[in-house]
């Protein structure tokens, strides 16, 4: 079953990245999630701001020097002109700075891969909205989760009526690592999520809120109409919410609650969704992402797993190995930068993607940005309900 | 340990009994739970409101049919002349009557066990408080999953600070059995708790949502100071909610959500506590009660056992088995009977209770009635933030 | 549905109880068990050895002076004259005293519900099972493990041919309590359990394995043809097994092993069985009582539960409550009880027992001895195949 | 913490693989894994005995025609010669060709990654054993499971003391795949796992049998004395067994059990590996492979996740991501491609190896073939115990 996936045809596709330098997390995730499926060689990077800091990372990952950039800028504007120049960009940076990296790439026709949130404002979001809708180059965010197969599972149960009419979402992600104010001791990690300025306007909702509302509407393909939230920062001194309560209306006259929280002790990485409609439930959690609970209604809940019986066409195309074998988060975003490289390389071939390709676009991340400021908006006028 | 608890010292306490015939449900659990210890002996019903259906359900039960009555009136002045007259009355009926038949039996000085939600109205709950408040009989409100040794555990821990400064309150209690409009194909139990007039305000809210706002109040002492609710009936039809959002603010500072939903395929009896503070969390489940999960902040997570090691004097004096034998949901209500027959039990030798003897008492009752109308005003005004 | 169940009709059966005074355990179980249907009262006991232990243990409990015993001989031969003596006697001493217990009262007519193993001895293992053939009076062992309705669902589900042909059982008890040589520091509990004279052949193997062992055959119905066995006593001066390893050959074909340990820490009663078949395979654990896990081959994993969807009549019939309210140890103990009430009850009114009324026999009882006889036999021949 | 790992320093490791061509599954694997952490590229391959299917397989794998080879002999041979020749060569034949295909490359000096078990027979595990020794290239042999965290966190507990001294080791591992004859219905797979001219002596046991038995030495450090065994084919016409029971000695005093099943519906690859200590247990199981529960002897238990609070420093070198962002089944596998990286850098920078990397080696792979050998004899003499 391994070898009959897309293991790379010819060459591979020239990854350069944007941030992910020492000390940073996401990038090194992105860099083993781009190799996982033999899809991408990174070959250039402007790994950090701080020029030394950059040239030490590119050397760290092996990088020929020529390529290792002092900045996004320097990195756009000469890869564009080599002949060898890069396919596609990660961009791995702060939030912040997502806009104004993307929009070099995506104005010269290179590919973009980007983290998420997938800016810090709503100005930047519709400006970068714009420029990807007119390049022709692809934007992918990487809402990662989404390439879960048991995820992929979820949503073609739900789209073919296995839930019937959805009724009732649960969505949260619960986290702990901000339970004490390590902002001020020297996490890095901590220091820009939890400052305006880099984040955004959400903290907790910006940095995993957003992750588990994308999914939500990933899977059940619903509207949100309206929402009602009521947001804290329990840590004192920090700026940005570390909790988040969220009532959700959506147009179909489903309801919902999103709850994300990054001071809960306890919670790894608990993002954990469940879906009611009005013939069975589904039930899944990140942290253990090779199950999925079904449960027609009036029958015994049933367990399927990644790649076992009862698993679909949908979750088998994005697995890699047997079920009892579990795939992991690399694996997940792995599948994010695999569905990339097919659209990448149809692109290329100047042929239509084929359509089980699925990866979250621009559009995925206005409605995120959408999603956190209308959360603020409404925790400012203290839970009124407001239109994302 | 079962021989060192406190099996029926001397003869046993008469047990009356108001509502519990023939399919009803809660009624029998009362009889199991008031056997279970041994403190109390059914001697007396009025166990339906239908004269041939009550003597039919004493016959099945074996009362002497001199005490098996037609009314709850009419138990209460005849039980109350009698030398051998019951010592406690427990009331299983639709919440409605809950007052009009606690007002009999209090006025008689005659001890009364009621099953929660404790009326129908808030005016009815207010005149009943009164009425216990003024009567030397005891009141004692069957909240029975706060007989949990795993509740009384989670509760002795937060009060001697092992989760620091409680934030964040996770509530939930989720059901399915409402799913499909069961009151309308001959339910007894669908029919009266999806009716206004003999449930009240609440549907779904009122059944299980206050079980869970007991609860969580019992366990961390936290008073809350507002609520939003967004409240549906899902059902088409159904006159009350089948399923219930609710944020919550406490006085403390603390934020909190609840959920009760009864259409929710694949939850069974989905009773959930989820409470985190700035030095720890906890977590229980009421379908696996025995087990009770500990994060300090910065450890692993630990899972304390019902009577195991870690398991602290609170659970132990309301355990009667040793670890990995489970107690289940009938232990946990005889826990409630239990503790009403030390409090008649002291109270009949003139005595104070012993401090650690706790149950759920009438202004519990009025707490959660108050929540259920606030809930319910929030929703009618949209989700504003309420004061219970 | 509790009132559904057969809660006492006419007046409650009669019991009498030989040992389980202070410090014993399981003697109090026998007492809840026997309350929770309501089918049983206590009135007559022989509750220790130790006189003053006696009296002090049966006035605790509520006794009748007059009825509390020296000796079982004494409570025999005065409660088989009296008009309203005991139906019923309960044995709860330690092993060896099962058979001279048991002798008396059967001879005289009364019933008797006893603990397991059945005696310390083959030899009194096949005078008490010639007595009890002979007799008109019951014996039940309470082998209680087989009341859960779960392994009832597991045996009605096997009987109809689920799991198809039966090919490997795993079976396990495993406990921790005996880590340490607890025998020596005062534990009564652990001192009668590692002595041979008390105990009989088998320690951790007499205690918990003929449970396992006693619960496979229950609900495989598969006979065992030849077994291996390696038993160790780990914990130094233990003259007992503290741990026992066995391979098992049944006469259909089927294999399988059995783990009985008490010295294997983080296991509080962790009885599991585990069956497999062409067909389909079955998982469950007595922790989680409530829950069996199904697969048919080539589908997915069903979570069956007490009560709910895809739970079978022979379960539903010793259930009490709804699916998602966990009954546990002591339910499943009472089933036990109410099963021997129905039986007695069928006696007393020359009537044939219902077919569906299972409960463990005298029989049951020798087979366990046998179980334990060929294990120690085999393993002082070095795991040579005994036949039991 | 990602970036802090060992991606590639400078080139890569150049790889060669012999079978794994199209319809194989662990060549895929061990493609995936080798590329996890960047650490090699695949640029040779002899990846089928059929040319055709090599050239095919060869070509989608995007490899140089040149180095696409019909036979190992010839690819052994060229690629010694070239300049840039493969460092390493992964063998993951059917076991019957292990030997003479590392023999190839071993005898040139080319470090060997060869799958498991070692060989099929004794014979070939002892003269590969010679060759890898007397070789100076490396031979790194892939169970693949001693690559998880937890597995790895294990060892350094019971290493340092954790669980006191070791009693009970009760390891398995059950599948389902095998129930019914799938090799007669066209699995490439179960064709030659079932064959023992390609398997060895044995089937579950060779297969994976060997895995759990490894894991267990790996974990605990005993040696095991002596088995007894009991096996069975229970598939009509299987000719080798596809369910295993064996009892296990140590040369410390400790017993254990190892079950091996491929006819266990509900199982898809459950390997668990269950220790207790005088001090302690521990609990494991490969489908849920970022968890570890340890248990203190009269302490709660605790959950000890892959990089999360309680992991030590053992667990940390091989994980890549933060708790709660699940690793598997491809990171442990990868753990062993990037363990034999540093040991190949290490002796082609003619460096003394780190002493914290580990790799099973020829050794574990004579271990596992004699543990298959006493099994399979043990078994022929009626479960006689007999030394491995």
């Amino acid at each position: 079953m391994v070898s009959g996936r897309n293991e790379k045809i010819a060459g591979k596709l020239r990854l350069g990245m944007v941030g992910g330098g020492k000390d940073a997390f996401i990038g090194g995730v992105h860099r083993i999630a781009a190799r996982i499926d033999g899809e991408f060689e990174l070959v250039a990077g402007a790994l950090s701001s701080t020029p030394e800091r950059a040239l030490e990372s590119g050397r760290a990952l092996g990088l020929d020097e020529k390529r290792i950039y002092g900045s996004f800028q320097e990195m756009a504007s000469r890869e564009a002109r080599r002949k060898d120049g890069i396919d596609a960009v990660a961009i791995v940076t702060p939030n912040h700075m997502h806009y104004p990296a993307a929009r070099e790439f995506l104005k010269r026709g290179i590919h973009v891969i980007c983290d998420k949130p997938l800016t810090s404002t709503m100005a930047d979001a519709k400006k970068l909205q714009k420029l990807a809708h007119d390049s022709d180059a692809l934007f992918i965010l990487t809402h990662n989760y989404t390439g879960y197969p048991m995820i992929r599972q979820a949503r073609e149960m739900i789209a073919r009526g296995d839930l019937g009419t959805i009724r009732v979402i649960q969505a949260e992600y619960a986290q702990d690592w901000l339970t004490e104010a390590v902002e001020e001791t020297g996490s890095k990690q901590a220091s820009w999520r939890t400052d305006p300025a880099q984040s955004g306007a959400g903290g907790a909702l910006g940095d995993i809120g957003t992750h588990a509302y994308n999914l939500l509407s990933f899977v059940t393909g619903l509207e949100l109409s309206e929402l009602s939230a009521d947001l804290q920062s329990f840590v004192k001194g920090r700026r940005l919410d570390d909790n988040a309560h969220v009532m959700m209306r959506f147009s179909s006259g489903a309801r919902g609650m999103l709850w994300a929280s990054q001071v809960s002790p306890g919670n790894e990485n608990g993002l954990r969704l469940r879906i009611y409609g009005d013939k069975g439930g589904l039930e899944w959690g990140q942290e253990d992402p090779n199950y999925l609970w079904f449960t027609p209604f009036g029958e015994p809940k049933r367990l399927i797993t990644r790649n076992g019986a009862g698993a679909g066409a949908a979750a088998g195309r994005v697995s890699r190995v047997p079920p009892g074998h579990p795939e992991g988060y690399l694996e997940g975003f792995a599948t994010i930068y695999a569905e990339a490289a097919r659209a990448i390389r149809a692109k290329q071939d100047k042929k239509s993607v084929d359509k089980d390709v699925i990866f979250p676009t621009v559009d995925d991340g206005v409605a995120g940005i959408a999603f956190v400021e209308a959360c603020v908006k409404s925790a400012k006028k203290n839970g009124a309900w407001v239109k994302p």
